[in-house]
């Protein structure tokens, strides 16, 4: 894409009440802006990340079955009200719908959607197990939204739920989602800093289990056993008696991290409320059994943002960077638009600075703050040479390309 | 995908309240499912439809030079306040947060954000034009939510806005946007039947443009002139002294219609009240021009179903069919096996009804209704043939195509 045509532009600007790093890097580079407190608009740029990253979470979700399928956010007050939801969810969006009278919540989560919709489709054992998922925009009255995009009023989350007949076809399922998760962080580029960590089950499960990542802009503190590269909650240490549930060591790290991922066994919390039963071998009716799994595409943007950054801007691993290549004129467009159209030929992702009334200086600070993994430099000094300038966006290191060679370079990088 | 995998059935029961042909049948085929009045679940048949229809839309976006991004639901009522459309606009949805304690709006469209929004962006008449565009979910409090998917409180919609420096340039604009819109429902299959209507302006155009769809089951009235093959909506018939717009010929015909898209010359009506301006070559400060241009999902995806489909189901266009091939084995699971890996090996899509417990007439109404372009059977009698039976949705012919054959006979199909 052409940067001239960009209708966004890097700022400096950034709102008074904004205090974290992600949201002020990702408001300043242009992937976001602001709406009101936790309410951020996802920008071109944005929204060129966040779709590689929901297209690592569908791929992953599909290699574990998911059936993709959209729910509405506008729920009735008579699903939630059978949870007692309505009442004990403090961060419930709740209103009254003028036309048709009903109360409706604004979706945060969606088993009182699906668990009544399942219960349409089983009938016998014959009907389990399935899962499906969809990635869809979610809300919380949150009490404070702070931690820029981390924490937001509205954010799109992936949500899988899975249905079993029994208890072992669960836990069997709920692995397997386990490694596609330690997947999804990683292709993501923050697999070494996310850690698997024991958190409450609630009533009905010993245990759930969160991902988090280590980062000082984190709200939550957890116990990392480096033995088992395992973790314990905070919440549950002293139910842990301060060790490790896996091996028991009881020399455990403290550190900040943020959730980036949950996964849960759910049992038969919403199959009960909604008498989502089905038939087993003998015909008898028995309760479905389920598990829920869930990940926040902003969070995991930001979380990303948070740990690979530097005081220049953003640095974003190429999976899920906006552009793999920047390619920066220095007033010389007429080669640079021949380099554009070879590498977007060969199917490389370019964002192509192609704009003629900013200094050089200017070019080479909006393209370390907006981050792209490989920085290609076409000036006068670089064509003296038929080259062109190479740069690493996480090195110092500068390589001088030969013209003919740069469609090949790329791919090897 | 195998049919016994999937988790939703098709079904003969229909909520009560359901009256219009699309939603019976996409609830019967297992499409959609309604959650309440006006708010349905795009179940996993139904997501693979939209994601078509979605990725149709989203090619000739980009095609018009629309930079994709994605913004909130939840709207401040400072914008709407600035517009008038707080108090104005009747089918808002309107709501308190608890913890943040201001007003919020479920945004039903989206001037109210992106023009704010573009005012950070746009300081000089180089920073025109552009045109920005999002496919995300809309709210609207109706008074009446019938018609099924066609008028939803709640649905999916891509609004496309653009921004120029002066009406000339808006004008080309639109016109481009105007065959983009023909393209999208040419592609979508509805394109014969669908008619470029002159609607109201407003205070600020003389006319507005809808694209209107012949179908017994729309809500409008309009009135066609054969010549030129435009529409006229009967809202502005008597200003139009009930001839064409285009020849002026008084000989039209009235039909029933619904409306699957819209465009709107906006002039200054959004940029005035946010003080969207730019610097002209003088130094002047200008108004910025806006168009916006709208396409809702789920009343294009009901449209479809409206006017393509018979007394046993739908018959979908191929360009947005769930599958292109319903392959049905009739207890031949092991030779179809075969041509269901054959078939997704050359990239055919195929919906595979592997079920063993459901009997040839069960599976012979399944296809009919769920309605992909080709049925091809596997049973004891074509197999005698070394043969699959192929079978177009919308003819009775059949025809035995060899099974070493099958897979080049689906490209030429």
């Amino acid at each position: 894409m052409r940067q001239s045509q960009l209708f966004t532009k890097t700022t400096k600007t950034v709102p008074k009440d904004e205090v974290s790093l992600n949201a002020k890097l990702l408001i300043q580079a242009g992937f976001v802006d602001k709406l009101m407190a936790g309410v951020y608009i996802i920008l071109p740029l944005g929204f060129r990340v966040f779709k590689k990253i929901e297209n690592i979470i569908r791929q992953e979700m599909d290699l574990v079955g998911g059936q993709e399928m959209f729910m509405p956010s506008l729920h009735p007050k008579a699903n939630w009200d059978k949870t007692g939801r309505w009442q004990n969810m403090d961060d419930l969006f709740k209103f009254k719908s003028y036309y048709s009278k009903i109360d409706v919540a604004l979706g945060p989560t969606h088993e009182e959607v699906l668990s009544p919709t399942a219960k349409k489709y089983i009938a016998s054992y014959k009907d389990l197990p399935f899962a499906a998922y969809h990635i869809q925009n979610k809300f919380r009255d949150e009490k404070r939204a702070k931690s820029g995009v981390l924490r937001g009023r509205e954010f799109m989350m992936k949500d899988l739920y899975s249905f079993h007949a029994d208890q072992k076809d669960l836990d069997k399922y709920y692995e397997q989602v386990k490694k596609a998760y330690f997947k999804i962080f990683n292709r993501c580029g923050i697999g070494k800093k996310t850690y698997l960590t024991y958190a409450s089950g609630g009533t009905f499960s010993k245990y759930s289990h969160e991902f988090q990542t280590l980062t000082e802009a984190g709200e939550d503190i957890i116990y990392i056993c480096d033995k088992c590269r395992a973790a314990v909650n905070k919440e549950i240490m002293a139910d842990q008696k301060n060790s490790c549930p896996e091996c028991g060591n009881k020399d455990l790290r403290e550190a900040k991290a943020v959730e980036v991922g949950n996964i849960f066994k759910l049992g038969t919390k919403f199959s009960k409320p909604f008498g989502l039963t089905y038939k087993d071998k003998t015909g008898k009716d028995q309760l479905v059994i389920m598990g829920c799994y869930g990940i926040g595409l902003q969070r995991l943007m930001g979380t990303i943002v948070e740990i690979m950054s530097d005081k220049n801007g953003i640095i974003w691993p190429e999976a899920v960077a906006p552009f793999k290549v920047h390619l920066i004129s220095l007033r010389q467009n007429k080669k640079a638009d021949k380099i554009y159209k070879d590498l977007e030929k060969a199917g490389v992702e370019v964002l192509y600075d192609d704009r003629e009334d900013v200094s050089p200086g200017a070019k080479f600070a909006d393209a370390d703050l907006i981050g792209c993994p490989y920085r290609l430099v076409v000036s006068e000094k670089t064509l003296a040479e038929d080259s062109v300038e190479v740069k690493l966006r996480d090195s110092d290191k500068i390589d001088l390309v030969k013209l003919g060679d740069i469609v090949d370079k790329i791919f090897k990088l």
